[in-house]
């Protein structure tokens, strides 16, 4: 049991001023997290409890699992970076320093290269693969745009495992081994997500899901079917192109559209469909080229695709300097007809006739394109996001929805990437010497928190799945003053505990009505009232979280109810 | 039950050539720790359940005493350590960093600052106070000279506690209630140790005890008394003043010493035992004073008390140059009749007679020094450190023992050193503004786990005390051929697991020797052998780790003696 009066809790009646989401603005309000300089926080007692709930469930299933518990330095010598080249590579996100004797450290936002060094001084041969070692540890990674209290901050807290096997199809099934594990997590932590299909980005490898918590103010859109369970991020889904919507072959025809830019201006102009456009977009690569890429007017460049489509280099949109040596024309008006650049078009623009796109001249536009005669070297790809209602790629019958989703885990195949640059190699049964196969796996843990606010609340507060929530169950003796009103509380709190469900009692010489207010903020999941008249006939009054209805009942009875509510802590 | 075949513990026959004390030597060998850069660790999973251990029992004693747990940055902004002061005072030792917007951080070593700004701005009323807020948390100390592997890391597990009351009482109050939380804490952990008044060093305040576990390797010199029970660090322990050795008086005397420079060299010159002479000592303050100080020849005088003498500041030796324009005279040849410097001598030079002291001149001595007729106006103070036998202070009775120490924590009573410069107020039940009064306690989890070892250890290896050992038993078939061993020895380590002692299981396919050679070096409290001889008897051999003789137990009793051995896990 603890007592409130004691406990660091400053509730706050007022919204903060700089919480632009719910886990933020509610977090900060029920006293369980306070801002210390932009995306750094205190976690204060409530909030800290709940951490520790989760890293208690992704410690317990990570043991279950056969992975090793290991403590890594936060900071990381830069050799290590620069043997597997990612100390160049990482930019401004990767929080540099130098120690009294000025040799580089960094402060460590993942930790593939500080366990390889470790994993090739110790492991010689296949007899002592595979291993999986993981660790829970604060990291920091300096966030251009911190923001939404701890989803996006700048240090955090996290899981990060790291396995090693004597072949892919052992990886593989270590792969699938954490991601059993990771689904078991979350499931355990009460909440609603979905295993997706992603890009790799900076850790690389090739092959990853991410662990998404559905909410509606997730940063990242995702879309899975209804049959078969595929689902993935918008930017990397398959999308199974369908022809174009198409008009019969006319004459290419230049027609005048001043001042239209935007496919929606001329489509209004024009009174035809965005599905007939041809949208032109230019960007840079990294060596300095020009390209365009072609999708139609409806849909909308997947980042991830067209930069796997261009060869994997990194890539920016073009300036509007750029956009007008290439066309000749001001920006708006491009179009790929007579384009002198490297050009790649979405697959669903393959046939397209009678499609309108820029003229590279200001303020027209050409109609009555037809891709065949008019575009007729053109190299297709699948390059757009996809959508609600999108055909499922892999079943071919259910149909996409769209979910917005906070990133919370994601599992990766690393291959030897690391290995390679950092020469971690084995003796195989064979005698040979091979490059040891890696996979890593992260998990957000403070994220986690965030994420279960996210989709668990509502405008009086926090709604905690029982699993996550810093405590079981919040007594609230209607008054202090008054002794039988006392004790009954403090009882039916040690009861509580005995019963196995950890208490909260609200000792505080306040209003019935603060002390509920602060309940609802808090969000646990049974409130328990104390109060003169249910105490006349026996009983307290008892209310799950996100119920409308109290019940109430005897006193005796209240703590193992409570415990079958809450379930085992 | 863990499979010591699964578990990454790379065990050394040979010691690492850095190693210079045992619990480094061991940790490494073991493989319970690899160095990754000086002073930063990995922690290997041998080594961080050991870290757990004490992390679980500093936790369940801070929360026993009502101190709550929160989480602070280890990123801090630097204008919090500016508002104290310590931004300028701290040196290199604080690692400096600055982020993406060129704002400057450090990576906290103590977090007064960080939790002093929390408690200004969330407690108002004196009915808020007392607040006990501690946290375990990952610290970085860029120390001039790291080593001993855990022991004097730069990166390191600390629990840090801050508490806050209303009045000087009620901070003492708490001083003695963590005072006797941390004897707890180490008597949980089966450590011999001293708490001895101390310092307080850069922490600042008026009251400070260090916790501080017995060994020889101890970098901390401690006298403790063996009556009262006072025990302090020498150089801070209180000295009962004593009158020198004398001779009668005599007329004041020049003699050549030619070349004879040191106590132990002119004594033997001269016939006369060091207790005889006057040590003189030039230091230099911050402002740049070149000062005397007096000691009997016998004694060594505590920087710490000079300091205090001197009015606080900062002293360094002084250089060659600085003796010979101070003196006259080359080093060696010091003294303090007919010095033009400030002069402080020890309490114990009080009226001696007889005595021999530098003449400030090269190749000459005084003696027949007088201190009433040569020295009349000698300013005196306690300036020496304490030694074994010497009285104890305190009762007048005991004599002192001298011991060597790690320091594994420290309390410190701080008034309001920070509240004061960080404008930390309350409103007094009178409605007036306070300052807060506030008070530290740290303990070094990762040292106090080296510490451990410093003190439980042989020739073959770490001998764990059972509260803090990685693992309650090691389980040693000697055969994993012969099915038998094999299946009594997985039966055993269930069954150990089963009583509520975590068992270690030797599943490798080694010899005998080598598997014992890594039990004693591994170190957990029990090892229990199946083997064919005693199991044909219906027996396994258990041998507590610290013992000489083995004692053959039956299977059926084993588990249920080796809990009792060990004790709750």
């Amino acid at each position: 049991m603890t007592r409130l009066s004691r406990l660091l809790a400053p509730t706050l009646r007022e919204d903060p001023a700089d919480a632009e989401v719910a886990s933020h603005r509610l977090m900060v309000r029920a006293g369980m997290i306070r801002q210390v300089a932009r995306g750094i926080y205190d976690l204060l007692p409530l909030g800290l409890r709940a951490v520790r709930r989760v890293e208690t469930i992704v410690r317990e299933e990570m043991d279950r699992a056969d992975a090793q518990e290991i403590l890594m330095p936060a900071v990381i010598p830069a050799e290590l970076w620069r043997e597997s080249g990612r100390w160049d590579q990482y930019g401004p996100e990767l929080l540099r320093l130098r120690d009294r004797y000025d040799r580089d450290f960094c402060f460590g936002p993942t930790h593939e290269e500080v366990v390889t060094d470790l994993v090739r001084r110790e492991i010689r041969s296949y007899r002592e693969l595979p291993k999986n070692l993981y660790q829970i540890q604060v990291k920091f990674r300096d966030e251009i745009r911190p923001r939404f209290g701890l989803m996006r901050g700048r240090e955090f807290l996290m899981k990060d495992a790291y396995s090693f096997h004597a072949d892919a199809d052992d990886a593989r099934r270590e792969y699938q081994n954490m991601f059993d594990t990771y689904t078991r997590i979350f499931e355990r932590c009460g909440l609603t997500f979905r295993a997706v299909e992603a890009g790799t980005g900076a850790i690389g490898g090739s092959l990853s899901h991410e662990f998404q918590v559905l909410a509606a103010s997730g940063e990242d859109a995702i879309v899975s079917g209804n049959r078969c369970g595929y689902a993935a991020n918008v930017e990397k889904a398959e999308v199974r192109a369908a022809p174009a919507p198409s008009a019969a072959s006319a004459p290419l025809e230049r027609v005048a559209t001043p001042g239209k830019r935007s496919v929606e201006e001329v489509s209004a102009f024009l009174g035809l469909p965005p599905e007939r456009f041809i949208k032109t977009l230019l960007y840079r690569t990294a060596g300095g080229e020009v390209v365009a890429v072609l999708v139609r007017g409806d849909h909308e460049a997947s980042g991830t695709k067209v930069q796997a489509a261009l060869g994997g280099e990194p890539l920016t949109l073009a300036d509007e300097e750029e956009v007008e040596r290439a066309t000749g024309a001001p920006v708006g008006f491009a179009g790929p007809v007579g384009l002198r650049v490297r050009i790649v078009a979405d697959a669903s623009l393959r046939g397209v006739r009678g499609a309108v796109t820029g003229a590279n001249r200001g303020d027209e536009h050409l109609v009555n394109v037809d891709q065949e005669r008019d575009l007729p070297a053109l190299a297709f790809a699948d390059l757009r996001q996809a959508r609600a209602a999108d055909v499922c790629p892999r079943c071919a019958e259910g149909a996409f929805a769209e979910h917005r989703g906070i990133e919370v885990g994601q599992v990766f195949y690393l291959g030897t990437k690391y290995s390679e640059a950092m020469r971690a190699t084995f003796l195989g049964a064979d005698g040979r010497e091979r490059p040891i196969e890696m996979g890593c796996y992260g998990i957000g843990i403070t994220r986690t928190v965030a994420a279960a606010i996210e989709q668990h609340h509502d405008d009086a507060g926090i709604i905690w799945p029982a699993p996550v929530a810093p405590y079981g169950a919040h007594v609230v003796p209607v008054s202090m003053e008054d002794a039988k009103l006392r004790e009954t509380a403090e009882q039916l709190a040690a009861a509580l505990d005995g019963a196995g469900v950890d208490a909260l009692l609200d000792d505080r010489a306040e209003r019935p009505g603060v002390k509920f207010k602060d309940a609802d903020l808090i969000g646990l999941p049974v409130r328990l009232t104390v109060g003169p008249r249910a105490l006349a006939r026996g009983c307290v009054e008892l209310k799950p979280r996100g119920a409308q209805d109290v019940v109430e009942v005897p006193v005796g009875e209240a703590a193992a109810r409570t415990a079958a509510l809450v379930g085992p802590r």
